[in-house]
């Protein structure tokens, strides 16, 4: 469902600028998990909401994860050849269509989530949850963290600070947005923020372990590039066993915020998920 | 004004990531003609209100403006060592820093607008034409074209179609947002709209202008770098007295735009102003 609505979302790659909008595809189109709208679909449910009503929004910030991922790629950050298991946006457009590219999917993201089937006071209460999400606070912020750990060595808090706004940050947001925009009262928006909080952090160990573990075929990027760039992980930090238990805390907690609502099938099941990927 | 309101909206640079944070105030508190902001907020007087209402509207369009400088300026785009008189963001801050202290003053320009004192309709509208005015149909896509027309001829066609949307977007999108949020009547909106476009126009060529015929300490940038680039200007395609014949004409076309139109004295002056910055 995802896949098909952000195919519509995208410019088509015939429409000028072609280059731009061929980049735009390539990257949002390849195959991902589509994590930041199961999780706001899926909080959307929970407050009793159709999932199908939280599409756009969904996408929205499927198109700001894309954003990061394409510019978090490039040369000058983190240099990787490889993401989704095809050669990343740089390596197939080169680095000024990749830097474009990216901008332009942020831009889509919030044209898309203005455009999306809600009430003006939600919408601009969720794009002020997204933008604050995306910002220095957040995703943006959380790489600069990343890139100055990869010189400086880091402590549990800091790592957790890092990694709480890298990945935690949209995917807290995603499920506040998703709760929100469906309608949920203010202790509900509050529980799924901290389920968000706990599963984005679930996910986040479990990406390091499979950095650490996996082969680049089951990655679909590098493997092992983690450490080879000095970065803060989990694994890097206290080992694999204790960053698997570590992960696994986080998703009983996300499945803990929950604890008494119903309607958290999905959403429990995505915690879970989060710490099975095969590691 | 717009100065003293962007120092407060930017993050300190004594908060982490403090780097990212000096990068963003370095960029965006260099000396600029806050274009975006007046104009927004000289369509505020046309529709009857204070300009102070549209202040952080006009912060907002001034942080895109900013973080599309930043962008631009890298070495895999205009590869510019000198802005605003200074070295650029990642000649200051490395590249890394640049490309996220771009992103994160997109992220803060859409927070800022969706915080800003208007109603949630009025706001989503908006929000919705800043979108479009950053995209692929707009800024990114312009500065796309831009960069494709270094590599091959345009026509006046093309070339008109690169500067609407490098430089005419966002400066459209400036006098529609601010004449939409001071709760103009959409004749109006459409009038400043148009009033932009032309005005957008009639800056675009002075600057290919100013470009081609500046000292460097003139312009706070290096001179004569659209020629040594092949890029798409109107000097490069009709010469500097027909440009300044065409500058002049946008200027006046957008004057004519506003006929009849009450309280438009900073607008005109700003349309003037656009051709008569001493060359």
């Amino acid at each position: 469902m995802v896949d098909a609505r952000l195919a519509e979302l995208l410019p088509p790659a015939s429409q000028s600028p072609t280059e731009l909008h061929e980049a735009m595809r390539y990257s949002c189109l390849a195959p991902g998990k589509r994590l930041r709208p199961v999780l706001c679909m899926g909080a959307a449910i929970v407050a009793g909401a159709p999932a199908e009503s939280l599409l756009d929004a969904g996408c929205a910030l499927e198109l700001v994860h894309c954003f990061s991922l394409i510019h978090d790629d490039l040369p000058a950050i983190d240099d990787d050849d490889l993401r989704r298991g095809a050669p990343t946006c740089h390596r197939q457009f080169g680095e000024a269509v990749a830097i474009l590219a990216g901008d332009a999917l942020f831009a889509l993201a919030y044209r898309t989530l203005s455009g999306s089937p809600h009430s003006s006071d939600r919408l601009v209460q969720a794009l002020a949850i997204l933008s604050a999400a995306a910002g220095t606070h957040g995703l943006v912020g959380g790489e600069m963290l990343d890139i100055l750990a990869e010189r400086r060595p880091v402590d549990a808090a800091q790592l957790r600070n890092i990694h709480g706004k890298k990945t935690g940050a949209l995917i807290a947001a995603s499920c506040e947005i998703g709760g929100l925009l469906a309608g949920a009262e203010p202790a509900l928006v509050g529980a799924l923020r901290a389920y968000g909080e706990h599963a984005g952090l679930a996910f986040q160990i479990a990406d390091d372990i499979l950095n650490e573990l996996s082969t680049p075929e089951q990655l679909g990027k590098a493997a092992g590039s983690d450490r080879r760039r000095g970065k803060a992980t989990y694994p890097g930090l206290f080992g694999i066993d204790a960053s698997r238990e570590a992960a696994q805390a986080a998703s009983e907690a996300a499945i803990a915020a929950l604890e008494g609502v119903p309607r958290t099938g999905l959403l429990i099941e995505m915690a879970r998920y989060a710490v099975e990927r095969g590691y």
